[in-house]
């Protein structure tokens, strides 16, 4: 694990817009494209840490929201930082609570300086600036830091789009003065715009302007069609310096990943895969499995006799019905591994893929296999 | 790890009652005094097999009440037996499912010839009987397969405990001459009578001449204060032979431990140590702590600096108290952990103790770690 003392960014290659990077942080070093397993109150939920790591994650995200709700910003720094408190010695990203203040917090209330709200856990009330987000951000001792934004639902009004995109430019300034020296940290910006090209290039341009160790893409994957995700990234990676890392917030299923790693996208994060685990659900080469179903009730076969990943063969189908059916906690821990297993399998299969110049077989091959679907019913095959 | 092709058991030593021994199956040793997890539904909840491997458990037990309704006996026989289907290669005990259709089904029924009930999961009709309990144990394939008794609940008139002590005893003619041949098998009789001396000497006499390969105290540790369940045990394991395990089933907490060993148990099992874990209690060398009590809310000190399990000195109590406040899968996933290590490290320690002659000084020291209570509140020492 090569470390450097600074944040650090390293196009390796390219292939089409598809990009393979190397992120280097004085706590260890992230291969991109990567995909971030979300810790959101300082645990990846139902894995150890070392669970984490061995499935080959090298980086981890964390809540701003919900950590400084419970257990506290100050009660974390007073414990050592997040790294310590959850015996992760990696690097971490914390979001700048932004986005769970405005789907989970009460009486959220935006203004010029920054937004109120009331916790959704015991309704006490909170304030959230750029300056206080980065402060936070700072006590939790994350390694990249994300400015505060306003994250707009799409669809949206142009105006109501705009109004957002400004507001964050205004922030990003803020937040970029109060982040100060770097450190080996990285403050990353976010382009807002919604679904208008022109605000995206805005955005992204007056970003650049500013000047970020990283560029995220925010505003996505918040109701709005998979196409036009696709396009408005289509749009405006191109737009992000090449030497610097580009985030796609909150994103997404293995299908988003494929087809924002095609249009340049280097970072990626989301719940998706241990909340589909804890709700029976498993990823794999076959696409998604429904273990609840009752087509695995007497199926003696592994989830996927093919995979790497011990626990996607070692138990029978059968058996995974038989604990999800039963809400046993190993079914839930088992499926959030193999869930996370399958998109760390999958993003090292893309960084080999564009390696070789192979992304876009890489790619067909593998919607190819999800579009076949799972094995035939047991005993009918 | 020795094996062998029968199932044995050899006295290695002993230390006033307490009794230093060793069961031999081809599955594997069982170092005894024993505690067994408890996988009720095929799996110890909350820990992975390996987990349950590495904290010193040499066998597990399963709940025949619990997986003749789910996923049914047949289905786990299809599936290759409980120890394929759940990944754990030691030797597995299951209990005769008599127990739980008493304390959990609907409508239970008794007769003659067994007993009648419906499923607490879904009211569906079933039936138990002692030959049918033996193929159910046969059919998940258990290495010690328990006899179905009648367990009464303390306190109970002596009518009541008399026909529930005969019932047993010609139940347990029938479980073995259904058990038949052994093959590296074992099947253990139960000694009822409850609080009755007589009633338990008339018992034990019986069941021994019949003959089993082990004997269990049923019947205890259902509502009666400790003293007398020590009693009764004071009582009835020297009417045991000295050549055969000793097993107290559903028993108990690490003071009911200390207390039964000294008087010559060899064998226990309990859902109790991952339960409370669930619940956010954690056994240590300072009695039980409760970690959703704020007094762990910004302590930065380990569970126990001095414990030789990870997971006891890797973690802050204020990350283990967050854990167990939000509700984290992996709160109840440690603590689980921790509880069960506690207890195999009890266990050792009355091993090695017993094998030293020092039980008794053991015992005392051990009590006096769990009276002297948790470290000072933090900042207050």
């Amino acid at each position: 694990m090569a470390t450097t003392l600074d944040f650090q960014f390293k196009l390796l290659g390219t292939d089409g817009p598809a990009r393979r990077g190397r992120i280097s942080t004085p706590k260890g070093t992230i291969e991109t494209p990567a995909f971030m397993p979300v810790g959101t109150a300082g645990t990846v939920k139902g894995l150890y840490p070392e669970q984490v790591r061995d499935l080959g994650a090298e980086i981890v995200l964390g809540n701003t929201y919900h950590l400084m709700l419970r257990p506290g910003a100050e009660r974390v720094a007073a414990l050592g930082g997040l790294h310590k408190m959850m015996d992760w010695d990696g690097p971490i990203l914390t979001d700048s609570g932004g986005f769970q203040v405005m789907s989970l917090a009460k009486l959220a209330k935006l203004d010029e300086d920054g937004v109120s709200f009331r916790s959704h856990i015991d309704g006490s009330a909170h304030r959230l600036t750029p300056e206080h987000s980065i402060e936070i951000q700072t006590l939790l001792g994350a390694d990249i830091v994300m400015q505060l934004d306003e994250c707009t639902r799409l669809p949206a009004d142009r105006g109501v789009l705009e109004k957002a995109m400004e507001l964050s430019l205004r922030w990003a300034v803020r937040s970029k003065t109060a982040f100060g020296k770097a450190n080996g940290r990285a403050l990353f910006g976010i382009v807002q715009g919604g679904d208008d090209k022109n605000l995206r290039t805005r955005s992204a341009a007056e970003l650049v302007d500013i000047g970020f160790e990283g560029y995220a893409i925010g505003g996505l994957a918040v109701g709005e069609p998979q196409a036009e995700m696709f396009e408005a990234i289509e749009h405006t990676a191109p737009q992000l310096p090449k030497t610097h890392p580009r985030y796609l917030m909150g994103v997404g299923k293995p299908d988003d990943l494929l087809g924002a790693v095609a249009r340049g996208i280097d970072m990626f994060d989301c719940v998706h895969p241990t909340r589909a685990g804890r709700h029976g659900h498993a990823y794999t080469r076959f696409g998604v499995i429904n273990l609840k179903n009752a087509r695995h009730r007497d199926d003696p076969r592994p989830l996927d006799e093919e995979s790497p990943n011990p626990n996607a063969t070692r138990w029978s189908r059968a058996y995974l019905h038989h604990l999800v059916k039963c809400g046993e906690m190993l079914g839930a821990m088992v499926l959030s591994q193999i869930n996370l297993a399958y998109y760390q399998e999958l993003m090292a299969g893309m960084r080999a893929a564009i390696e070789n110049g192979t992304f876009a077989r890489f790619a067909d091959q593998t919607r190819v296999g999800w579009r076949k679907g799972d094995l035939p019913v047991y005993g009918e095959e």
